[in-house]
């Protein structure tokens, strides 16, 4: 592989006990050359939706050749199986338990593995801590070039978790919330939202949304719609939060092209008291 | 430009969210051999001046092609420009809402561009993360050795803060807190102070101190000076926290030439109560 | 040399303040093409003990070729003597605090310096921040390959504190809790234990153990042992979190093959309420 060696790193150890850097140890070990680039090490632990929300945001803004490693890793030691995901749009290393769900949502599976052979893990492995022992050493070797189909057999239906809520009904959408962010930005499943002119163009982000029409489905969605969550109504999706005052709140289309609800320079997920799950509508 | 590309990164975006490593991914595709160096990305939600004062104290030890990129963007989507200025001590790329007052304070600008060339920007523009659409790339193109007149036109009155207080006055020098560290210890506007055998040479920090002389402003202070902060007085200024006790109060000068209050082993910011922009005085 | 210069930063200066990246910045100044990991910067302030450990748990996976950088400091600008060593497994920069401590119980002493030589720092230092002006340009040099003799004298007498409590008895091992990880997993001092077959086998993790014969240092544990910690009992050590209910406590081999006390999907320190230094038995 002639470009750069280019590996992220997404987990919920933290960053205070020199667990991540430990598996960059093991990586640079192998791939002394390799780029590394810290995605989220704050995942809250065990929250494999968590994990695949920070990975779905991000994979996309990375090259072709970027190995994603995920260590959110609830099963460790268990009959879970660790694997290795190859698509047009990178490749994608950790436990078989869903987190890849939202890329293999968006992307086509060219190839994967099994992280069986040996020669790919160090040479002891604890029961305890696969992300230094097995992942790092298979997302090295993957990021040096080796063929993914060299790590081990084929996965056979890797496991995915539903898809977020999305459906259409003839009033409007409606969805989940996906996401908060550390401004307590509300990030829904509300998506692919896209401006054309003054209305805003849909797209399923992930998959085919259910009970929608064709027409629905990729169809034009009046900016003036109302946006529920909560019991709290905001009127329109606006482009900035420099269009309402500090202090109010806003529907808007986030950086990852889904529906977010915001308030400007304060924290919408506070005001609403919304978590990951908690229902969203957009109305027609 | 021969050197290896090297980027720093300072934002209010937090670990925990992903955003930042994105912002990475695009960099590393435009110039892959990049070095990328984190400064903070803690800093408080929306606090410009606390994103200023992270990179005052960091830029001048790193070298001089280094590109400095800065995303704590309030104004994201509104009119603000995005900037990139060139200075003797390195690239500053950013919001143009006065995050490099203090940088300028301190080095001469030899070349601006508003970020206004579309060949320098991801393909499509987010209302809300310019970070990674429009800084990141321009970072990186920099950083790769574009020359910064391709960005866009000069920066026609950059937005700068007025600078923070610094008062000679016949009895002492008046100034502010300007950062609280994580140990605790309160920072000050009153520097630069430099030991000059028992005495201690001071020159204003921020150019022109206002109300002094000539001779104050760069005169000599006597180290048994004292220094006056929250209704309390500290006698003299230190060298070392050793020369207290654990649990003492101390003023010192520190390690980027300031004035600082601390507690040996404790904090001086609980302590004394006291948060950026309290009066701090140096009297003779 | 001939291997990309590595090195890692181990520091409790948190990660909000710029510190680090100052420290960054000084050592790609002098070596531009070094690869910079994050170890922690998360060590509680001034807990050299703490840093001891999170060093101890990561290096033996880093190549030998690598600088540690270690700077928890709290003698800073104190007579603390600023250090260098070099073992077979690495090199280690740092104050002279103890807090190798747990490398030197565990590698041999090649050579050493004391950080004398102002060639190899900074040319003005501070009284506070030898991190920057000291410690980083010594780790610089060193991975650039200046020999460790150019730095300065050799170390006489190196500051070590004494091991962590670990007694060999004749119904079983006395130990102590070494760190309680972002999880709640208790690391105690009983280690190091290696699964054979069915049974532990158990090698003193640091130096000889007190109290033991060397039948019972090298020898054999069985795995349905008893685990004594807070006046709670566990039986037995176990494999894998898998092997007992969510909510249930275990006691297990951990990645850095300690003894290790954990709750699955909870925290075996908040149930327990213990600390570093609390006592733990492994009964026979």
């Amino acid at each position: 592989m002639a470009q750069t060696p280019l590996i992220t790193l997404t987990t919920d150890f933290g960053t205070t006990d020199g667990y991540v850097g430990t598996m960059k140890g093991v990586i640079l070990g192998i791939v002394p050359d390799a780029r590394l680039v810290d995605l989220s090490h704050e995942v809250a632990p065990r929250d494999v939706r968590g994990a695949a929300y920070v990975l779905y945001a991000a994979y996309p803004f990375f090259p072709s050749h970027t190995v994603h490693l995920v260590v959110v890793d609830p099963g460790v030691g268990s009959a879970r199986r660790p694997i290795a995901l190859r698509t047009p749009a990178g490749f994608f290393v950790g436990p078989d338990n869903g987190v890849f769900s939202y890329v293999m949502a968006c992307e086509p599976l060219e190839a994967s593995a099994v992280l069986a052979d040996p020669c790919y893990r160090l040479p002891r492995i604890s029961h305890t801590f696969h992300g230094r022992d097995v992942f790092a050493p298979a997302a090295a070797h993957l990021a040096a070039g080796v063929p993914i189909t060299d790590l081990g057999p084929p996965v056979a239906d890797p496991v995915v978790f539903p898809p977020p809520r999305l459906e259409i009904a003839s009033r409007g959408i409606v969805g989940e919330v996906l996401h908060v962010d550390r401004f307590g930005n509300v990030v829904t499943s509300v998506g692919e939202l896209i401006w054309a002119g003054d209305d805003l163009a849909f797209r399923p982000a992930f998959g085919k949304a259910r009970g929608g029409t064709q027409d629905a489905e990729h169809g034009i969605v009046a900016a003036d719609t109302a946006v529920e969550m909560a019991g709290q109504e905001v009127a329109g999706v606006r482009r900035t939060y420099a269009e309402v005052e500090p202090g109010e709140m806003l529907a808007l289309v986030g950086s990852s092209g889904h529906l977010e609800i915001a308030v400007r320079e304060g924290s919408a997920a506070e005001r609403l008291g919304v978590r990951p799950g908690d229902k969203v509508v957009l109305r027609f």
